[in-house]
């Protein structure tokens, strides 16, 4: 993590996401809100262009001050919301909800713009819009993602998603892969690290002794190797050594009854072995305001836990409330808020 | 199903369960609770002698009439609830929360006479308290759970488990086998006839159009194929058999978005394709009431949704909210409640 000193209230950097998604118009919502406004100074690093041309189409408001992208010592010092302008795409060729390479290329420099920013020590943490890969792969990017970016950007190595919300927070331990390569990927040194990754994010936000559980990887936790025998060879390994480091650590729990309320109220973050495992309740608790976090970063990272949303950009219809929570959080992980 | 008229209210076999675990008192709750008086008429079928000693221990009472297992016409004329005595096991020799032989054949032949009790339309569904594999297995009775016994007692050979509640419904296409071994499991047949044994209970159940709704396999559905091709290859080819046959059926949705409340209210039962991706789910909304239905049998059969909990047995500390609900669920896909 950067070693400036705390900003009370913290400056986070928001990427606008891709020009011709919602990420324009949920930005500008972001920056009104007086919730946001109330927890941390945004600063907007986008094209105030596009900003401009997705007000006047949706009615929204656009009030803060602008600077260019070369301005450090304006981000720097900025006590309230503040765009940041890259000039990085020419507003007029943007057509809304279409896949184009000068989108793809300008929203992957709001991320570079943000990163350097980040550890610069300029902003305390960033959260992103939404990107679109294909956006991405068209403008010669060859990272296909926000995580793999930012890793390649930072240089970081093993990182994890962690999906927060109030409800339920849960890290996985694999993530975009098919069903049938999980049981292969799920290894005791990964589980370490993303739980390691996760409790140490939790202390960042104030729990000193933070509870993990530990999800099984088959049904009944491999009822004693009749449904495959990973729990006891590759999960339990995995727990004795967390505990063995002092974490409070339970598992691996037979993942149908590791989510009922009783044993929510018991765990500060699951760590779930694959996508679903750890989604599905996570979406059926938190659909609208979950947050996705990078761990593993030098920098504290959040994002919303939707897309680009093609169909509704630009239409002043699409709900902030993902970025809004995004913007909550990157401000509770920078420790300063 | 029988061809015996419909029975109003309709008599449902209760088989105790091993006698050394919580069954018993299950069943005297479930006989004295007015909510089950009022939809049916329970008919127990186990041991007096156990229920008796359990009722000593418990304080719970025993108010019923007796009559012997060989007393085809008592059951077959009930209007009230009764006690079938199956003299199975000698009640003295039971030791509550322990393993026994004895108590495994006993809980065996309390389901043999109930689905006898089921196939000659003396009652017109069963229900089951939980039983102990391991007591089975000692006893040796070679089918390892009620499942397999049932479809062994009936002849039938294409099985599935549906897990009902008032807050979801959802069938299996797996069930107790490793997350290894899932993604072979999963045929287009299968899912076709699980798809279709759902649908027919449900509209036994009054739903004339029911809505199913088809998990993925993979995360995001499999993403065009880069997280898998199951979900292309062999749940897409499935759904559309299944359109095709007339049934209301969307899928394969990504498993996270599917089970969110949104989609719950448009979806009057889910085809999960593996143990934990439906039980995560079902526990969540319904760990106290669950029910398990096991679907594709001559008979209806309902069941509890928890095990024997020998560390509770004979203490009158067990809920009976699952049973109760299982009489419930018996009476309606009796469809004659």
């Amino acid at each position: 993590m950067s070693n400036a000193p705390p900003q009370t209230p913290p400056r986070i950097a928001l990427t606008m996401g891709d020009p011709a998604g919602i990420g324009p118009e949920l930005c500008l919502r972001a920056l009104a809100a007086p919730e946001v406004r109330a927890r941390c100074v945004p600063v907007l690093i986008g094209d105030v262009g596009v900003l401009r041309r997705v007000a006047a189409q949706t009615g929204l408001a656009l009030e803060a001050p602008v600077c260019t992208f070369t301005d450090d010592e304006a981000m720097a010092s900025a006590v309230a919301p503040l765009i940041v302008d890259c000039g990085a795409i020419d507003a007029a060729s943007v057509h809304p909800g279409e896949i184009q390479a000068a989108c793809g290329r300008a929203a992957y420099l709001y991320i570079e713009t943000a990163v350097k920013a980040c550890l610069d020590g300029r902003v305390a943490a960033m959260a992103t819009a939404p990107i679109h890969k294909e956006a991405l792969h068209l403008a010669g990017v060859p990272q296909p993602g926000h995580t793999e970016i930012l890793a390649h950007l930072t240089g970081a190595t093993n990182v994890c998603m962690m999906l927060a919300s109030e409800e339920i927070i849960v890290s996985l331990v694999t993530i975009h892969v098919g069903l049938a390569r999980v049981p292969r990927l799920v290894t005791a040194a990964r589980i370490v690290e993303v739980a390691e990754l996760t409790a140490a994010a939790l202390r960042r936000m104030g729990r000193t002794e933070p509870r993990l559980t530990v999800c099984a990887l088959n049904p009944h936790a491999g009822e004693g190797g009749l449904f495959g025998r990973e729990d006891i060879e590759i999960i339990a390994p995995a727990v004795a050594q967390l505990r063995a480091r002092g974490l409070r650590v339970e598992g691996p729990l037979a993942p149908d009854t590791a989510f009922v309320p009783a044993r929510r109220q018991q765990t500060d973050a699951y760590i779930a072995m694959y996508h679903d495992q750890g989604l599905i309740p996570f979406k059926m608790l938190a659909f609208e305001h979950g947050v996705n976090i990078t761990l593993g970063l030098p920098i504290v990272r959040t994002s919303v836990d939707h897309g680009t949303a093609f169909d509704l950009a630009w239409q002043g219809r699409a709900s902030a409330a993902s970025l809004i929570a995004s913007l909550h959080w990157a401000a509770r992980l920078s420790g300063v808020a």
